[in-house]
């Protein structure tokens, strides 16, 4: 275990559904689709949320990297 | 499907209404006419919104790709 | 159309009148002489607009690009 | 000691309780799984903590490394 | 003209008055005597000013180039 | 003394009580363990201080370079 | 002159006294001893002023140079 890499978790969590926190305090959630070293990340069937209310549907959504804070299961 | 990179859905929306969300909590929506691996992307007839409303309409624009948050279909 | 990069819609835009908006919320307007990689950028017989109006004449102007947060036709 | 480097000391942490503190003032807290250079960290059973309280319950959290303030045993 | 490059524009104001609009929303003003490509400037004979109105006589002023804005003839 | 490194200055702190004065005001204050070119950074013993008072004790702290300000002797 | 570097300027205040403005508004002040590419540098007998009152003093200081403005003769 000692030698796993974390975007080796993120290669485990696609297809699945996920949270992405931006660093504007919002959240997309939907499912991981693709990401790469800089942790772009593409969503499908994504929403908008805000303090975990969901303020639009978005379906595929590109995100830059630099604004994730942070990706977990959904 | 697990090989596809971010960089490819972008591809795919090529010709196709964008939304651009900005890091200043701006969109810039409009057809997406180009892009490089720095997310530098730009849009063709696009309009400025604040909160949804359209505010300016401004053509072309060449928009610097570290001020992007998220780009999803319009 | 395709393999249309972003700087060259900037290339396009040389020795026209544009709008170049800054992370700070300002506007300087002017007419595009030049601009590399980084988007650094200088305009020629520039203006410094706040919400849309003029609040200095700076002529030749040197913008640092990581400052940009877009370019478009003025 | 004095060639220690400080990733050595992460790599001791590795499957031991963890405190994350975020840019954005919030913790994750969880046992290390992973890290890497840029401190792309992942958190297993973890949880988000605002002003040491939990808000909420995430799983396996993959953390952005510029968003990480420090990280040291919970 | 087409191929000027941005720093072509600073070394034409080599010795000349500038302003430097800072990140900070304050304005350095003096004699332009160095620059480099990140941008790091210093200025001879400079001042601080805020709001157009001299704050401090500073001398010669290295300016760490990420700070910068603008630069245009004082 | 003219061809001293900064980097060199935190060599002579190692195993020495530091204070690491951090970009979200906080001060984490501790024996100096290791550090590397990026500033990330390890104390032993530390707490966090806020305003000059303890808030927290967090043992062992691995401090990402890119929060730090300044670090002097405690 | 016209192929003086910003660094050697630098180089030229090693030993004398200097104020450091940093980015959250903060002056340190003290003898310029070591400073590299990054511009990160080390003061001397260093003090930390706020609104040009002294604050703390804090003896040698490590400051990591993304968080300079400017340095210039104290």
């Amino acid at each position: 275990m000692e030698q796993l890499r974390p975007l080796d978790t993120l290669n485990e969590a696609r297809g699945k559904n996920v949270i992405v926190e931006l660093k504007n305090n919002k959240q997309l959630v939907g499912k991981l689709k693709a990401f790469d070293i800089h942790v772009n990340t593409v969503l499908e069937d994504g929403e908008e949320k805000v303090d975990g209310e969901v303020k639009r549907k978005l379906g595929t959504i590109f995100i830059r990297g630099d604004m994730v804070v942070f990706i977990s299961p959904a």
